[in-house]
């Protein structure tokens, strides 16, 4: 495609290094930033560079923060022996969004995947592992994929002759959920990891 | 939802203000960013400004270009007598891919939509008019909506009384399409205006 203007050739190149944005899309953003006001797009360029620059990781659970330790972590109120590993920050939000968890977390970054070229090193493992060492239970949330359980197994094979109680997000149908559109896999999983009766009662 | 970081948060609103990016991709784009290296995002802030700042449209047709004149306008090889008239620049780019054209064109920014706010004196049609003054022929390239189609009506009702040839595009159904596959208007319309096969064999 010829561009009839560098800049704008220049803008939609790097706009469609994002993720999921084609240069198509790209030129359809670029077109629609010069219909704003230009305050608005010099905002946005702003507030990408400060993300970029200015953002934090918690020392402690290296969830996204704006200072040193996030606000879980810094809060006296939560349970620190509980550590819920999640894979980023957007699992450590919707959990946090239900405010019904009170133990702290622990953000991996990511989960093993050796296509992606991601080993337990590429992870925050070794801190987990020190973190451990004052916790009483670690529960692994991570998703339900092969790289979510190959990294679970990791972490149970790094951290299960430790004192600590290793436990995992119970799987099954969702709450609601109609038996017949549920996926095989969940279906048989749901009949083999069955539960009494009565235990699901008292939740 | 809740951010946990003002930064993030900031970003993210930012980011969701573009058309068509709600709040869970603009997160998504965010966290992309800062897996991403800095100056890569810095990168693309930087060429944000520079596109809503710099970029000039062309003194004569109104495209997007980097200079006073656009390329086209300026090529003294392009037929100056037959003027092209289009919604935006993404169209000036479909045709001038092509390499078959080699009149000039005359961007008006939009089409007339009351419901949007846009009428005649929001386009640039009084330009058109002056340039007409010049021209041979003007072709109506805009799209077949209720939009476009009004719009061309307001462009034929303001040029008629002119010496200049008005034309519009052709409308059928596409070279290749099938015909059980067409809508029923593009169907109907092509047989209504159906051309003599002789003179279908000349282009």
């Amino acid at each position: 495609m010829q561009y009839p203007s560098r800049i704008l050739e220049k803008a939609v190149d790097e706009i469609s290094q994002l993720p999921g944005i084609g240069k198509r899309t790209a030129l359809r953003l670029a077109l629609q930033m010069l219909k704003k006001p230009t305050s608005q797009t010099e905002n946005l360029a702003k507030s990408l560079v400060s993300l970029v620059n200015d953002i934090k990781y918690c020392k402690k659970c290296h969830a996204i923060c704006d200072s040193e330790l996030c606000d879980v972590c810094s809060n006296p109120m939560r349970n620190h022996d509980l550590i819920c590993v999640v894979e980023d920050i957007r699992d450590v939000m919707a959990i946090e969004n239900t405010s019904q968890y009170k133990g702290v977390y622990h953000v991996l970054g990511g989960k093993i995947s050796p296509m992606d070229g991601i080993g337990p090193q590429q992870l925050k493992i070794d801190s987990l592992v020190k973190r451990a060492a004052d916790a009483k239970e670690i529960i692994l949330a991570l998703s339900s994929t092969m790289e979510g359980d190959t990294t679970m197994f990791y972490l149970y094979k790094v951290l299960k002759d430790t004192e600590i109680t290793l436990t995992t997000i119970a799987r099954g149908i969702g709450i609601g959920d109609e038996l017949e559109y549920t996926d095989e896999v969940t279906l048989v999983q749901s009949i083999q990891r069955r539960v009494p009766y009565a235990a699901s009662l008292s939740n």
